[in-house]
């Protein structure tokens, strides 16, 4: 009896190519598939809940496979495919689940974090975790920004041209969290579904509001125009989490 | 005028082969006195306050070089040395100190932290940067076993053999702190000194107590005996972390 198979995947993102599957076979993809492969010795395919790009890390993604059979428990399965895979990607959960999910398709909502190390020198165990801005900025004004971003918006404006002109930009963020510890500022994103770079580019216009080059109704005018606008900034990868899916 | 210039150092071991300079130049002592010849033309020697192991990390190291005269400030050293040094390595701080300071003869305590994560999977992010134990242990006797090494002793039976038998090998252990949060446990220790290994080899002594292959009074019998014994284990380099050199 075919069985499909719910995964909670975490990475460290800095050595791999990001999620989907590429020729070279350096992915998060592949090497899930590759585990499968050896386990089954059968090719399956891998469904993730989203793509994560090049140096992004997952706290859990969730991804789906189809099984020919059960013949493995969720507990078996956690330890044949972690034996398969590299030290910087686990399989850190595993549940059977009915037909009717599907890792993308089930998704209601996802959570990235976003990690800004604000000093004049980023600590060596931060490198790659998180983006160094040497310049002081205001706080204040990160938070006002990252505020503006909440609701239902078209989010053309911060999202990266995939050659999908028809592609719906239409999504809603329901929560922006700001934190601050020490030197690190933590951003969190809630939200039914991300456009490609779309948390990047806006964490890029936050933090040019916080530090004065860009002002709060420029920000809101692009929001609201669904137009990429004049020069934007795309946060570096290594500062992006993906902490959760939400079903 | 020369000058004598102390630098705190921060490094992530992970892909390091360690502090002390080696033929094929990927140390920390090597990669800094690679950085001081780029930028003052010299060959200079960096005196750190104690070796560190390949895997080994620094939140905080101490060393000092001496220079040909005061020409940059200790500021402009931080720039110009973090210009010419990994990602992975990073002067946190510079000082222009006396020439009675020296970075090992002056140190008059160190801080070492070890961590350890208990859990069934270790996380990918905390991969080379804690000691995976996935059996569940008693954390009652890793504290009750850490303890155990407060106070002066001959740490001879705690040190790996680097082929100088009259070393003298009496320390003191002026405290160790246990702590836990969620599936991470760190153990602080502070010490007037610590022979080579001294902490590994103290970690795997208390974990084989917290997993009950080792009793108390087996291990208080090889502290007092200032002998090797048996069988010993050496907790792996990447949970070790030397926090803070005290002089």
């Amino acid at each position: 009896m075919s069985a499909r198979l719910k995964l909670i995947v975490s990475y460290d993102g800095a050595g791999l190519a990001g999620w989907q599957s590429q020729a070279h076979r350096n992915t998060i993809q592949d090497h899930l598939e590759r585990a499968f492969q050896r386990v089954t010795r059968n090719r399956l395919r891998v469904h993730g809940a989203g793509r994560t790009d090049a140096g992004v890390h997952a706290l859990a993604q969730c991804a789906h496979v189809d099984l020919a059979d059960r013949r493995l428990s969720s507990s078996q399965w956690i330890a044949a495919l972690n034996a398969n895979l590299p030290p910087t990607i686990r399989v850190m959960r595993c549940a059977y689940v009915p037909r009717s999910f599907h890792a993308r398709h089930s998704a209601r909502a996802k959570i990235y974090r976003y990690r800004i190390w604000s000093a004049k020198i980023l600590p060596p165990l931060e490198f790659e975790r998180a983006w160094h801005i040497a310049t002081p900025f205001d706080l204040v004004s990160v938070k006002a920004a990252a505020k503006k971003f909440v609701g239902k918006h078209d989010f053309a404006g911060f999202a990266a041209n995939r050659g999908k002109p028809a592609e719906n930009t239409i999504r809603t963020i329901r929560s922006v969290r700001v934190r601050q510890k020490g030197s690190c500022i933590t951003i969190d994103f809630e939200g039914n579904g991300f456009l490609y770079k779309m948390v990047r580019l806006m964490m890029g216009a936050i933090v040019q509001c916080g530090l004065g080059k860009l002002d709060l109704d420029e920000l809101t005018l692009r929001l609201n125009s669904g137009q990429p606008g004049a020069a934007r900034y795309v946060a570096p990868a290594g500062g992006l989490f993906l902490i959760r899916v939400r079903y």
